[in-house]
């Protein structure tokens, strides 16, 4: 049974059908981005990843990486993919031409990487590092800082990292003790060590890039004393060339859980006195460079984990139609003989597999989505638009980054669930994307500082207007769904969850600001998980806006027990169907319960914050 | 930090001031198990699991088993566990004394499995397995055939396995291909192929028993047709002697997820036409004997899911209370120089430990008090009382295993959250703990097996009286409750989810019998799921029970921020402490959800079961 990543189908219509993708093509920036060029360059990723990069999943996972020395080697086989993945030109999908990007719309280039991920993520985190870093070069550099490293990076031939966490500072990035001293060549002497750097060291670039959080001698505590530098792994003189080894020294690398294929390197920056780097934007502004960089990244954090799970659905359905065991339920009960049948025909694996597909669909056009916006953001020429846009970004990426990977592992874990016994070996590779999974809830800011960000920050940006342009984003849908035949119902409950769910947000911002701000956030998580059900809810519903009228084009009737024959004749139809099956199941099946979960938030229950610590036992 | 395993004080609750387990000493049977007995036992069991066992825990991981030739290498470090555990005759807890078992209480041998499997579950499925085969010879063998093997392999001298999976027979059990042929001296000549057999090959024992599901040549298809045999890996002469080998070979073992200390064989049976077994009880009833073995079984996977759960709660507890990570989110308010605090100050963090711990707290009292109930259904004297005893046994078991393994896997993941990036990697036993516990929801039985046997069988066994007594046994539990100071609310929530769980009973048994049954099978989970959460919040509220008047003796105030003070200084009144704010906590916070959940059930929407085929994409 060959194995499969993202379904071609549900990329082509949420790039088309329900965001009408090609519409960016209007404006000048994206004009040869016609709906043509669009699938070709999927097809082409789609190709490089099932053919190329998927062989080195497993292998990368059995394989590992190997630390020795201080050098780091990769996987056998991810040089070869590596090769092709740069001579592919996809190292920088969407960056300035310029400097060696491709200029692709992010929208397009999330397509793109919904299939790299999906054919292996471990892999695509060496270039996808050195996106993030030259991201950075781009934003805050120099020109002559970008000349020397903007295109080396751009085109894979060197690669990137970040170095932020260190042992003592972990999500509390303020306590960093790295230190910068400047020198009077106007480098900086950089002195401290630091852990978790994913692709921190590797033998598929000849130089690595790594900017590095410190603090200048004599800056404030916390956050507000941070500053970006560039320390490269060998020196880059002024004309380019490559200098002497930089005094960065990879001192280990991590045994983990999954992504085995990717190195999580400690390195020691000027143990010896010697490791320099250069000034990247303002001294004392290097958190507000990181945070720029954020939502780029924890938007790829939500693909990580996503791919995964879309990974993980296709895998338990091809294996659910073709595992003959036990008999149908039915034809049991008036035959002992009858035979034994897929197991798709069992209703527990039905309901597990609705349940995959239905997070995989919504998960995947909430991501595209926050692409489309940031795409309108970047294309917009009036500044309210823009802000409009950008607020939506703002406030759906932690979402996008916290909702989706939790419930990315829930879905990876439903995919075992479906392989019984086999899910569990080695053999299949079900198990292995649930590990890799497992990380994407943790890095790039925890599940738990995405929910308090939501909370904290996202909820009461700029007096809240962007989630009131959220809200009124999801009321087009709700109000188009009401015109569609049979999706009526399905809107009154979207509709009702989102007036509660504005209750809730209201509850949660008033007592977030009250004494009792404390209890506000033991309940962040369980907030970001009702914003996470009522947006999946409306994409689920606007999924079904759009398929329900090509659906009855296609067979004529809008009951379903007329039309079914029809529709298992026809791919499309059959198609439009899954999605209005999607959303009915969505709608009926959980968002009742979300409703009990937004009572819980009501409630605000101290429990969790009034119980001494003492009576946790131990 | 020291890795720990169950929590003492708690298990001394449940075992003594909630479930009053000395009280089975009033019967001549327990005549010896008195409390002071049972807490030496406890303190043994528990002394030789963290001393001796936990240790054998990351290395059984790291180190795994090794096949080479036929045969089976287990951990180096197993080998002096193994020996040791043996010597202090653990191997047969609560068999028959005059086998060689030590007589024990179910109840306390669950105490002590806690402890066993907390310590490294993997290890423990080499007695473990033996146990279970020797219970079926010990059930259905003849005197001559226990006199054969059963002192061999409740001393732990001979292990046991089960063989029952089959390539294309795993659910399915009635699928098997595995034949059986009579001999003239009346010995059976078995040919087959079976897979994913525990403990199926290994070098702690000098011969394993392999009780063997396999088909006599003519009998019935599917499950009436299944015999049950012993085959020895080693012939057993007449006279006990060991004889030849018996042809049945080792041919691999599973790379897997998880539980890589044990050894999951594949095994070829007759590949030389050389297999002989015995008939354990009579032809074609080997299902029945296999049934009468499953509830024992399934509770001990529920243990070992659970054992997973609560070591990683109090490793998750011990990391939050010594990380200092971040400023109290109050105290930054007022002062941003605040120094960090250790995590457990964090709300976020607050919300997943004190979840962790009522699952946790709730899942002991739920698997301990099946001990208790089988325990009581074997010292029963009247059969209305044994009938009652054993129906809340079967009516549990399902939830036992399937919610709690579902559970207990939720919780090892939040116990890897708390770690954060440190619980992620292999030097942290957090991750280790949700790859072990991830099996524990597939084998004994699929969980969607679980849910099937709750409401096909268990529902509506004996005209659902065992649901019944369940309802009126939890409804004690309320009454004294309300009688309870500061408990009356809790009560009153507990009971409208009981009453609105029997509503979601009557409704699902009803379709389950109706033309919609594919319908209600595929709310089987979501069934099995409620039923769960009302048991626990059950459970919890006896917790409660329990505790409240004896908080009040000892620090006299029932407000809470009257006694606050009082309550941290002192370690028993802390404890009761953190039993009320557990209940307060499930009943608040989960069963509002719960709520939701059962609306779905009693909407029971048709997607799932209606979906075409074709329309699941991919």
């Amino acid at each position: 049974m060959a194995q499969v990543i993202a379904d071609r189908r549900d990329v082509d219509f949420v790039l088309h059908e329900q965001l009408k993708v090609e519409e960016l093509s209007k404006h000048k920036k994206y004009a040869e981005f016609s709906k043509k060029t669009i699938d070709m360059i999927i097809t082409e990723a789609r190709n490089l990843a099932i053919k190329e990069i998927l062989p080195t999943q497993k292998a990368g996972d059995e394989e590992g990486c190997k630390f020795e020395d201080g050098k780091v080697m990769v996987p056998e086989s991810f040089h070869r993919a590596y090769k092709l993945f740069r001579e592919g030109e996809w190292v920088a999908m969407m960056e300035d031409p310029e400097w060696g990007g491709q200029g692709m719309p992010v929208t397009v280039s999330l397509a793109a990487s919904d299939y790299f991920n999906g054919a292996n993520y471990a892999f695509m985190m060496y270039p996808g590092l050195t996106l993030g870093a030259g991201s950075l070069v781009n934003e805050f550099g120099t020109e002559k800082q970008k000349e020397l490293f903007l295109r080396k990076m751009y085109s894979g031939e060197w690669g990137g990292t970040m170095l932020l966490t260190e042992p003592e500072a972990g999500s509390d990035v303020g306590a960093l003790t790295t230190s910068a001293v400047k020198n009077d060549d106007g480098t900086y002497s950089i002195t401290g060590n630091k852990i978790f750097i994913s692709s921190g060291e590797h033998d598929l670039v000849e130089n690595i890039i790594h900017p590095v959080l410190a603090r200048i001698e004599g800056a404030p505590a916390g956050t507000k004393g941070i500053s970006l530098f560039i320390v490269p792994k060998i020196w880059v003189n002024d004309d380019g060339s490559l200098g002497e080894s930089n005094d960065a020294v990879c001192t280990g690398i991590e045994e983990k859980m999954g992504i085995h294929g990717n190195s999580t390197c400690s390195l020691m920056l000027g143990g010896k006195g010697k490791c320099r780097g250069f000034l990247l934007g303002e001294e004392n502004k290097g958190m507000r460079a990181m945070f720029h960089m954020m939502n780029e990244a924890r938007l790829l954090v939500g693909m990580q984990g996503f791919a995964c799970a879309t990974s993980s659905y296709l895998n338990a359905l091809n294996y659910a139609r073709e595992r003959v065991q036990g008999k149908n339920l039915l034809m049991q009960l008036s035959d002992p003989n009858a035979p034994s049948v897929p197991i798709i025909e069992h209703p527990d694996v039905r309901r597990q597999l609705l349940t995959m597909k239905t997070y995989v669909e919504g998960m995947r056009s909430l991501l595209y989505y926050v692409g489309l916006c940031q795409d309108k953001a970047n294309l917009s020429d009036n500044p309210e638009d823009r802000l409009r846009y950008e607020g939506l970004v703002e406030v759906l990426t932690p979402i996008a980054k916290g909702y989706v990977t939790d419930k990315s592992f829930e879905i990876c874990s439903h995919g075992i669930q479906v392989y019984g016994g086999y899910g569990y070996i080695r053999e299949f590779p079900q198990e292995q994307l649930l590990r890799d999974c497992r990380i994407t809830m943790i890095y790039e800011g925890t599940n738990g500082i995405q929910a308090m960000d939501l909370l904290g920050r996202k909820l009461r940006m700029n007096g809240g207007k962007p989630v009131m342009d959220l809200i009124e984003e999801g009321g087009k849908i709700i109000a188009a769904a009401r015109e569609a035949h049979g999706l009526s119902d399905l809107a009154d409950r979207v509709e009702k969850a989102v007036e509660k769910l504005s209750e809730v947000g209201i509850h949660m911002g008033k007592t977030s600001m009250s004494f009792k701000a404390l209890n506000a956030f033991a309940f962040a998580h369980p907030f970001m998980e009702v914003c996470g059900d009522v947006v999946m809810a409306w994409m689920l519903l606007w999924r079904a806006t759009v398929a329900a009228p090509k659906l009855e084009k296609l067979v004529g009737a809008t009951d379903f027990w007329e039309r079914r024959e029809e529709v298992e004749k026809n791919k499309n139809a059959a198609f439009y169907e899954g999605q209005l099956k999607s959303a009915e199941f969505f709608i009926h099946n959980v968002l009742p319960t979300t409703l009990g979960k937004m009572d819980v938030i009501l409630e605000t229950n101290s429990a969790a914050v009034d119980i001494p610590d003492v009576s946790f036992g131990g």
